[in-house]
């Protein structure tokens, strides 16, 4: 029973977002001091460096693969998706090249997804997710975008609180600062 | 009584993410259906194209405004910053067109920065705000860096939220669509 604004999802809408990640992700990312790009929130959180070997794995791992399972009509469930992946598939690699291999990846992958010739009843097809049960193409596909701009804030995030003590008495005024606190 | 964080601002750290951040949002905004470009997270937030007018204003009359009046050793405070100024500067203009005018007032604002040859000595001058009293030029200079990257932390949320129903199950992964949740 869809509510009306997963009825609306529509998959240019979708592409516009996905397609433009890796490119902001690189212009804010490129090059920047170390300080900034092995920042954490804290003990068991994620650098931005950490972050963008996680949106790699995914493109590896995760949308393409389960897509083509709910299109194929698949009963089995998803291989589950390793989250701490990153932490070995990084090893030994810049940023500047994971940034390289994500757009990459991120290209390849909406070309395949432009192939699959996905029609808004096809957003409807069923898959099932080992944890959460009964999903649709569509919810993927969404979910897709929503974990992009989720990491994206938390880059943001991360390099924000790098500077929480720096910005004295106008932390006040900057909500991010307390965002996830977990202190 | 500066804390070990903040005295370890650097202006080259700082001015690193400042110089990345026109770009970063132009690629993630420009040409985006007004769908992402329009949604705000309810009444009395912002859109997109609502921060990217309010980062202008910023541009135009906070950061380097106020860091002259500390340089100049000015004693009296800031002139106040007002928040809703992109409510009418804005009006008529397209996002494409704001995108380039806080690309061009941020290069010009880092290079007046630089022109003004801010020693770490400097960092420790103090001016006055109208509201959070005495404040040093450091602090100045580290809130420019947050706020950027807040107002970035709050488009991705802010696109995000658009799909909170579209990505049905997978929402109980994505802790962005309750971050700041108002209702």
């Amino acid at each position: 029973m869809p509510s009306m604004r997963d009825d609306s999802l529509r998959l240019d809408d979708a592409v516009a977002i996905l397609e433009r990640t890796p490119a902001s992700l690189t212009a804010l990312l490129k090059d920047l001091p170390e300080r900034w790009v092995q920042a954490t929130e804290g003990a068991g959180t994620w650098s931005p460096y950490d972050v963008i070997g996680h949106l790699i794995h995914g493109e590896r791992t995760d949308w393409i693969p389960r897509a083509r399972h709910i299109m194929a009509g698949d009963s089995r469930p998803f291989e589950p998706f390793d989250r701490m992946a990153q932490f070995t598939a990084s090893q030994g690699k810049s940023l500047g090249e994971l940034l390289v291999t994500f757009a990459e990846l991120r290209h390849q992958n909406l070309a395949t997804l432009l192939e699959m010739n996905v029609t808004n009843e096809d957003l409807n097809r069923r898959g099932l997710h080992p944890e959460l049960g009964g999903v649709t193409l569509g919810q993927l596909l969404a979910t897709w975008v929503v974990h992009d701009l989720d990491h994206v804030s938390q880059i943001a995030r991360t390099m924000a609180k790098v500077y929480s003590e720096a910005t004295g008495p106008w932390s006040a005024y900057l909500s991010i600062l307390r965002d996830r606190q977990r202190y």
